[in-house]
């Protein structure tokens, strides 16, 4: 008979995050903060980090002034309060300067957030333990997350030598980070019994994701082995690919013995109800209905269950170009449940290959595209790997942190043919300190700097959505995005539609960092084009999606760079790079620019040579497989 | 580290009635069978029982047909049949004389089910013996069930030796049926143990239900204390308010150690995506999306999760009836989870002193019942059980098996006060023989009794369901139905209506059984008025709803019985009993008619005598609360 005590952290700010693109507002927060408190069953709750400061800045709200009263109440009744950061990438998807990473824990901890839980999607032990240390130094309790997934490199021991590693350079704490809930409950009570074997001392936290269906078998496991603190959510955002509800680990929990916090339940109702008052009110047009349902199809190829809807978006507009190809050849056509078993098969093949990076966003996004793009080659008769993405080549040869397995050969030799190096410094040494720019930027435009300089760290972190904030575009873009799927009934009582780039994106692509969400994942991507990326519309070749008129052929003199998949073409990407246009004198291997699909951008590179005839897309116009993008004479 | 064998059932037949209302037709079952068996992981798979053959009868077809086409394709293969039967009451929710239930295994039998699986909702042994022998003197393998619940009385110990006097009574292996998915992991584990360690060599197969979330824990821990069977579901009707996913629980235990059979993915993809068509052909118009959500809400009152759809419907209503009338009375209105929170707590308060009968459908829809009963009476400052339902205090008073606790001395008052006494034989005692009668009809008819007697014993299983599938109307009011449903988009794309009945119960309710489908769950209610129930249109004092000339008032000297609640109107319910008129005598106390409300009919007796002068409704009309019923002057 179990009779240890079990504490709970409600993590209000991730159950938002995992069922739509929003959170509430903070005079939505501080209403219902009270009656959390009430409830009297929590010893932590989430209030902060993830996306919860960006997300404030996209609808228009200042998030220091939001994290601040947000965290009042729990402070107050002595209840902790941790927050999510994402190691290198701080509050973002992209990396952080050092000087920018090391002010978050101070403007944090003075805005009162008690713990934070750095974590890298690569499980770099050097990307983590430089923010246990910015943490600590900081005053914050430093609870470093293994984050999870399943492989034969992943092993027990792996994740135990990890949390020994972390704990060995500071590490307060540990969170069993189990992103994708794949985690296999008893593999997850080894570890759990491993790390604790190794530190009795320290504490342990269960994090979660229902969506697979193990959650709540893993919990009971991860409790008998040790772990002090689980991870909950509850009505009406519990489970799907959320987390499990509190109701049903309290009362597994209970009946095996442990000693758990009794739940106030008239105040349940009145955090129930006022959580539901907030999905009323505009949360609930930013929540895909599908992201409350579990799904375990994912399972076997170890992928995420909330890519699901994704994946069979990108399946059937590739399936239909495959399609196209076998009807051409004569080749019998495939069924979407053949394409798909195809991924699935390839997804395990190639995992190994690229060195089993966790699969988690973004890089279970990444693998699963490198296997479509192999299995739609592979149909066409050409071989595997014929496209790999800049971004996903980033990973492979360790620029977001070093891989857990090793490339294959055949990924080795392939990096070599194309003059690709391993990376094998410390992803911080790509990214200098910035604070002094921005500081110059802040007393230019003349900002205030705010408490604890909790504003300059705004702009150094999201700088793109922190400018759009104060120039009070962000709160109209919101609004009138707001108003319309009010209007359209979009959302959690009609189906939303599916990675849709924000409003607050302008329209015709001007340089900017913008947030694409996929599937309830935010995105940070950045476009910009021209010098400094400055927009140089003058010389954009033609308006978007309105195609130049047609260039004068002459009897096959004029050749064409074609689109090899379909996506949002990009005439180019880098700011160090300047768009092609008529006239121009294109090599073989010269790039014309780059398409992105699956979040990844794909370069296009000209197998042709002669001078620019046409320019058929603009930046920004969504291009099919096939479609010409350029034409050369 | 676990190495035992476990092996998996696939519950097709469960999977659909947990999400809907139907099943497929035999034509699609014999699709999807051999791609089941190529999938070369089941050694069972549940094909009919519960209320399949009621389910072919409603929608035409003949269910004797559809069983054996349906299970010769598993039994060709080696892989065991199995079915579910509702003990006393066979395959339906009314009780089923001796010589019906005992062929009724015989048919099964020869109809290629191998194992029965009986359970009681009362848990009361005798309706189960009875099973186990005539399933055995039948040649079939006598699986018994416990129905789980989670009460002070229904403790490891109870199930322990339940199980153990139903193996002494012959139960060939025990089911652990986890109906509404509430049963703890730990605790389920235990009893488990229990029942291994009196009779090792008795093969146990656990059957949940995901809604509340515990399942896949509870299959953990069921598997390490010794389960040798798990019923599983599979994409896309797994999870929700249905059984968990066969992946999850086959990497899941595989992790554990288990030995599990491999799963043919390719097989398993065919099945899926057959399952998908079937939906799409017609089966989604009848599954109400919110089946495929989870809910941990009723876990602390101990209510199955379906029921929280109707649970919420029911509330609201009443609701609207307390706040009028605490409007009138200047008391301040109750909020839904204020309602929500009294209907919990009486819940909890009622459940022991009608003696825990397991929260589990019909049982479960009458305790909910009578709390709302009384929290509606207690708000507006009546007493706690003024009203209770005929077939509740048929439950009361044993007439359906012997209740697991002890009734309340305040019931036991009330039971004495009303002259209504405990009966304490067997059940089945009720209702005799009746065989014969139907032998009588056929032959009158012409009909054919079939292989093995086959149609005889459908007729007298399902007599108006026979009946109507014979005449063609069942098949014709069906297709109706669907081509409304077609049209209107309802179901699993644009939502359903709850409650609804079925289109063939004769619009102005001809005495009839009708199945009434609220969340899924299918009732054998019947209805029936004059002598013999024969219909007697001629003396009904008024059309349906259309309510009667105002009969002349004399200052007062008319005086009303009005409706206690808001339901549906019978004059009678009993054949016996004959429809009030106007002219009738009445006295106090006498019988005017009953309201139907959330599954029980509620007697409504007159208060005051008199001469009928007005009967202001027609049996089959709605009324609401404080609608006049009858006057009497």
């Amino acid at each position: 008979m179990e009779t240890r005590k079990i504490k709970f952290s409600l993590v209000y700010r991730d159950m938002w995050q995992s069922s739509g693109k929003y959170l509430p507002r903070v005079d939505q927060l501080v209403k219902v903060a009270p009656h959390i408190v009430e409830m009297g069953c929590f010893a932590r709750v989430e209030t902060n980090g993830g996306g919860f400061e960006q997300i404030n800045l996209l609808f228009g709200e200042n998030p220091n002034n939001a994290v601040r009263k947000w965290t009042q109440p729990f402070n107050d009744a002595g209840i902790q309060t941790h927050m999510l950061d994402r190691s290198l990438n701080g509050l973002r998807m992209s990396p952080v300067p050092a000087d920018v990473r090391q002010m978050m824990y101070k403007v944090k901890k003075s805005q009162g957030t008690d713990i934070t839980r750095p974590f890298c999607g690569l499980n770099d032990p050097r990307n983590i333990l430089d923010s246990i240390k910015y943490a600590k130094d900081a005053g914050m309790i430093a609870q470093a997350a293994l984050s999870l997934t399943y492989s034969k490199v992943h092993t027990v021991e792996y994740y135990v030598n990890l949390a020994d590693t972390l704990i060995k350079g500071g590490a307060d704490e540990i969170c069993l980070k189990d992103m994708a809930g794949i985690g296999r409950p008893v593999w997850l009570g080894k570890i759990v019994s491993g790390i604790k074997k190794l530190h009795p001392e320290i504490p342990l936290q269960y994090h979660s994701h229902s969506g697979p269906g193990f959650a709540l078998a893993s919990i009971l496991e991860v409790c008998r082995a040790g772990v002090e603190y689980v991870d909950v959510a509850m009505e009406p955002l519990s489970w799907g690919t959320g987390h499990v509800d509190l109701l049903a680990v309290h009362a597994m929990l209970k009946d095996a013995g442990f000693d758990v916090p009794e739940i106030n339940m008239d105040a349940y109702m009145k955090v129930r109800s006022l959580t539901q008052s907030f999905i009323d009110d505009f949360l609930g047009y930013y929540i895909n209905p599908k992201n409350r349902f579990m799904n375990s199809l994912l399972i076997g190829p170890g992928l995420p269950g909330g890519m699901m809807g994704s994946l069979m978006a990108d399946l059937e507009s590739n399936l239909a170009s495959i399609n196209k190809w076998k009807t051409k050849n004569n080749q019998p056509t495939l069924s979407q449940d053949d394409l798909l078993v195809k991924l699935f098969n390839e997804v395990e093949h190639i995992w190994p290959i690229v060195g089993y990076p966790p699969l988690v966003t973004p890089y279970s996004q990444y693998v699963k595209n490198l296997a479509l793009m192999n299995v739609m080659q592979l149909e066409k008769g050409k071989q595997r790997w014929s496209m790999i993405a800049d971004n996903i080549w980033d990973m492979l040869m360790g620029k977001g942190g070093k891989l857990p397995g090793e490339l294959g050969p055949e990924l080795k030799a392939l990096a070599k043919e194309q003059g690709k190096e391993e990376f094998t410094e410390n992803p911080q040494s790509l990214y200098p300190n910035a604070l002094d720019t921005f500081r110059k930027e802040m007393d230019e435009k003349g900002w205030e700097y705010g408490q604890d300089e909790e504003e300059l760290f705004e702009l150094a972190m999201h700088p793109e959505q922190y400018r759009a904030y104060k120039s009070g575009e962000a709160k109209k873009a919101f609004e009138e995005d707001l108003a319309k799927r009010r209007e359209e009934g979009a959302g959690l009582l009609e189906g939303t539609k599916k990675a849709e780039v924000p409003a607050a994106a302008p329209a015709n692509f001007a340089p900017s960092s913008m947030i694409v969400d996929v599937d309830g994942e935010k995105f940070n991507v950045s476009v910009a084009y021209g010098e400094n990326g400055a927009v140089q519309t003058a010389e954009a070749p033609v308006q978007a999606s309105t195609p130049a008129p047609a260039a004068p052929v002459v009897n096959g003199a004029v050749k064409e760079v074609v689109a090899p998949l379909e996506g949002k073409f990009y005439l180019t990407k880098e700011s160090s790079e300047t768009p092609i246009k008529v006239g121009d004198d294109i090599k073989v291997g010269d790039l014309i620019g780059y398409v992105e699909a699956m979040k990844t951008f794909n370069a296009i590179k000209s197998d042709i040579a002669g001078k620019v005839v046409e320019v058929a897309f603009a930046t920004g116009a969504e291009v099919e497989e096939d479609d010409v993008l350029v034409k050369i004479q």
